[in-house]
């Protein structure tokens, strides 16, 4: 594949930042690939790591000359982030974020750029439990959604040259509305995540049934929310900040569903459960027909390592 | 390994009782494995299968003469077929269950049977999304744990016997007591199951996010979710049925704790956000540790196939 940017600067060196870079270095996609982090000891890392060609001590400095700036922080930090390099974003650039909600996004960093500038939010569908420079791969992005949120006005040209970028990364890229975006969020990922979150935090509060016995045991469903529950707090924290209003709505149909099986079980209502059960059975088919997991008999006994 | 009952009956024939035989067979553990099923269409499949040696068409036929008996049906079925079978049970034989409540079934089949019998409770914590007579394979019991709770005065021996079945397939077998158990398993099991059958209700009943996308960017956590919604509507119906108290009680837990967490990002209280969400990161830690799962980076990306 062919250069898409002649330099690329990526602002918080975290898991996203580091795949980017090894992904586009991969594919050759950038030129030049600087990196700029807030914490000293992340800078150090990623200097040894190696998976960018320079790593500036300040953001003002890593984002001077890039044709395309990627704000990797967390979702909290990027208005302050944008408010400091905006002055020193130059003539045709594009600014994109990987933030996980792209409302209060857009209302926290649009206001800080230069009306020379093409800001294009991004959301890559990607993730792993694990945080920080080591943690990136190069295929992080491959075969999974990156969602592009522009905002009405936004150049053609710019857009085509953002998506074509997560492309070569081997995401598959969709456009969409920043508020279906975070509605879509809210029931994919974010209050999944919170009710892992609180399972996990219950078990652990349990004093009748012990932490041991919680962990040895946990093969069945629960090891799954722990997994989930294992994701990173300050990401985390900020998403459901910035995704409040998604989040507690949906959250609100969850407890009203939540309510109605919980009557229906202490009621004996077997009828309704049998049915909800069947009910939700359908929907794990149509992922599986979706090609988003595969068939394989493996829930409850981990993933290949232990198959 | 050698043999270590004459004649074993399964009683029910589905992803349990043909992994059991599947996993006795291929250790040598049984003389001789006689299945029994409800529906006459299950019990030709086994026929073709071949895993049994002989598939009776009565409960009663099949248990005649055998040293040891499995009730691999729904919880909610195992009264009846004990009701049934009972009488028929010679003396010394060993009579368990793999249901996954234990004060229920000791509750429904205890009565039914004669003092000659050895009844002694179990649970493998094994299973998959999958059910009926095709989902079965030798290995589904490996390093898995198989908890047993017998009652009080039960035979050692005829204990010590049931124990080395297990093992000999594969499990790693603890005994507990029944009311314990059932608290374990609505922590670890139970309520994560309602929960996730509850999200994925709530996905598929919200009309503004439409089917196709709920599926399509299920990656970030909600996958796992519909996974352990998948499971077998009758089994899931009969455990929450059979195991009400504990699984009410942890599910209260849970709601308190939610509404704790809602109240945090309504009000926008990020630090008991992150504090939260920090401390549930070590059970995870804790789980790694324990060798209950591997700290491989693929969250949100699937399993085996496609890493």
């Amino acid at each position: 594949m062919s250069q898409i940017y002649g330099r690329v600067a990526l602002i918080g060196l975290g898991l996203i930042a580091g795949s980017m870079a090894m992904a586009m270095r991969r594919a050759g996609l950038a030129g030049e690939i600087i990196g700029y982090a807030r914490s000293a000891e992340t800078r150090d890392t990623v200097r040894e790591l190696g998976f960018c060609d320079r790593v500036e001590d300040s953001a003002v400095e890593a984002v001077k000359g890039a044709d395309l700036v990627v704000l990797c922080v967390p979702m909290g930090a990027m208005g302050p982030v944008a408010a400091e390099i905006g002055p020193n974003l130059g003539k045709g650039a594009t600014l994109t974020d990987v933030g996980s909600a792209k409302q209060e996004v857009i209302k926290a960093v649009g206001p800080h750029l230069p009306a020379h500038v093409h800001f294009i939010p991004g959301h890559p569908l990607a993730g792993t439990e694990h945080s920080g420079p080591n943690s990136g791969f190069a295929g992080l992005f491959e075969n999974r959604w990156c969602l592009l949120t522009p905002l009405p006005g936004t150049d053609p040209d710019a857009l085509a040259r953002l998506a074509s970028l997560w492309r070569g990364m081997g995401s598959h890229v969709e456009e969409m509305d920043a508020e279906h975006h975070d509605l879509v969020l809210a029931v994919t990922s974010h209050a999944p995540h919170l009710i892992a979150y609180t399972m996990v935090g219950v078990a652990d509060d349990l004093r009748r049934v012990t932490d041991t016995e919680v962990i040895k045991y946990s093969a069945a469903g629960f090891r799954d929310f722990t997994r989930i529950a294992a994701s990173d707090p300050t990401m985390w924290r900020d998403v459901f900040l910035t995704n409040r209003d998604a989040t507690l709505e949906i959250l609100g149909r969850f407890t009203e569903e939540l309510f109605a099986l919980q009557r229906a079980i202490r009621t004996g209502d077997g009828e309704m459960l049998h049915d909800y059960f069947t009910h939700t059975r359908a929907i794990r088919r149509g992922i599986i027909e979706a090609g988003q997991d595969t068939d394989a008999p493996d829930f409850g006994r981990g993933r290949s390592e232990d198959e």
